[in-house]
């Protein structure tokens, strides 16, 4: 009997780091989430769950909480660079780690790995082209092409798209430091609690808001279904938690293109187009593996 | 001594037709530019450019006006199907010419084939990915990728994204059919006639709506910019051949990103980066003529 190939995989969020040794999602043999502390104490805590399996493992993927330098090419390459997040400005997560572990590492930003994983075993494992969104604190995106994240001169940065806003109905300037009012400085968790000064999870799901944000991400979908024309649309991220969320957006969505786009998957099927993570709490970490595994590939 | 193999390229523009026989811009045999007339006069006179030399054809590419249905699965592939313009609503171009030529051909829609022209032999030859726009009386984008346009759901119709608007300032509620205030419906020829009672090639340099009409050009950029990051942006297109244009545009594209995205291409040398054509008017007839070199390559 032939032992099926071993990989690593790390979703470092924000908020928690997510470890798996497996090679799918019907093959995991050990997870573990922890939540994230100062930068030494959590890469220890990653470093400890994969060393006793180091021998085992051919690759580890990791897909990090940005912004995070994925450009090899850079001297900056795998550090989270300027995160307003206290104590992990500049730290190198990838050296911290491959210095520990003595391992090949292959790294992607969190969303481009979230949509890695539900592409190859969620929600669009059928697709040619997916996109990936993340609405939450920050909003991030991944367009997936035949297994691969589109890269172009960068990465693409689509949570600072600009959107149309009509200020007499939402007079909040905008939080984002870059472009004020983009949609990440519209729609994040940020810029909920700079409006209301509580946070977004507190708003009651009554509250006048909350049509407001629908209509924020439809228009960014609306720009992204015109520019990528991806096969499905995934959303994850705290914000699309609230119940009415979905069927506020897709509603809301399919008005704003007017019947512009003639294909079912918007006309009839939009409840299977626009669709959370098959994957629950797992795309990442599944992705990240599916990040291993690919590298690994002859 | 070898022929060189020869291809049929046919840009069918809404107001004119460029149709070629050749290989290349270096090899171009004959070529012939007429009026856009109605479909039975026009389309006889391409079918007489090339039916003398159609036994030494191998294929003839098409990038025709929209909108042109491209979906070899849909009963209307090849047709120009909903277009305003008088006599060519439900036109079957393809059919048209195929019953004529009796020869293999290769269609898409006029933009993606302009695009095809100059990442094969113009501004975009040495990138990987590229965008291409036309300003003009409507406004599309291909987005070509090592080589072919990229196509997800659909083909992109990016020109109708939704952006950032100022009633204070232009208070023209737009002229698209579908979405009223979509880029299109705010910045083609269309809008600005009706802005201001007259053709856009009439309104003076110094008319301060110029600068509006940059602005707009400018957010759609970004947006492309973030969702896409292509290597190269090439414009053509009626607007965008005043001098003052590709300036303005360029400066405000920089201003609205805000250095956020960190690229020497956009920092330094967006000069080099959001360019015209280098085909200059033949970029749709030597994208026509790459589509049908593609399709006979083995």
């Amino acid at each position: 009997m032939t032992q099926q190939p071993l990989y690593g995989g790390i979703e470092a969020g924000g908020t928690k780091f997510v470890c798996a040794i497996g090679s799918g999602p019907e093959h995991i043999l050990d997870e573990v989430r922890f939540p994230t502390t100062t930068p030494d104490e959590t890469i220890q805590r990653a470093v400890d769950f994969f060393a006793p399996h180091a021998a085992q493992l051919h690759c580890i993927g990791l897909g990090s909480f940005g912004p995070f330098d994925v450009n090899p090419a850079s001297p900056t390459y795998g550090y989270i660079t300027t995160t307003p997040k206290p104590g992990w400005t500049n730290t190198n997560i990838l050296g911290m780690l491959q210095e520990k572990l003595s391992l090949p590492f292959v790294v992607d930003l969190d969303v481009v790995v979230a949509g890695m994983g539900e592409a190859t075993w969620g929600a669009s494992r059928s697709d040619r082209t997916s996109l990936y969104l993340t609405i939450g604190t920050g909003i991030g995106g991944g367009f997936i092409v035949d297994g691969q994240p589109h890269r172009g001169l960068v990465a693409v940065e689509m949570g600072h798209i600009r959107l149309p806003r009509d200020p007499s109905r939402d007079p909040f300037a905008g939080a984002c430091p870059y472009h004020g009012d983009c949609f990440e400085g519209v729609a994040a968790g940020p810029a909920i609690q700079a409006r209301f000064g509580q946070r977004g999870e507190t708003l009651p799901d009554d509250h006048p808001y909350w049509r407001i944000e629908a209509e924020y991400i439809a228009y960014a979908l609306v720009n992204y279904i015109l520019t990528l024309a991806p096969e499905r649309i995934i959303i994850g991220g705290g914000i699309m938690q609230r119940e009415f969320m979905f069927p506020t957006v897709r509603r809301k969505t399919q008005e704003l293109l007017n019947g512009y786009v003639q294909h079912d998957a918007i006309l009839k099927h939009i409840d299977k187009y626009i669709v959370p993570p098959a994957l629950g709490n797992r795309s990442g970490m599944l992705g990240a593996i599916t990040l291993a595994k690919n590298a690994n590939r002859p």
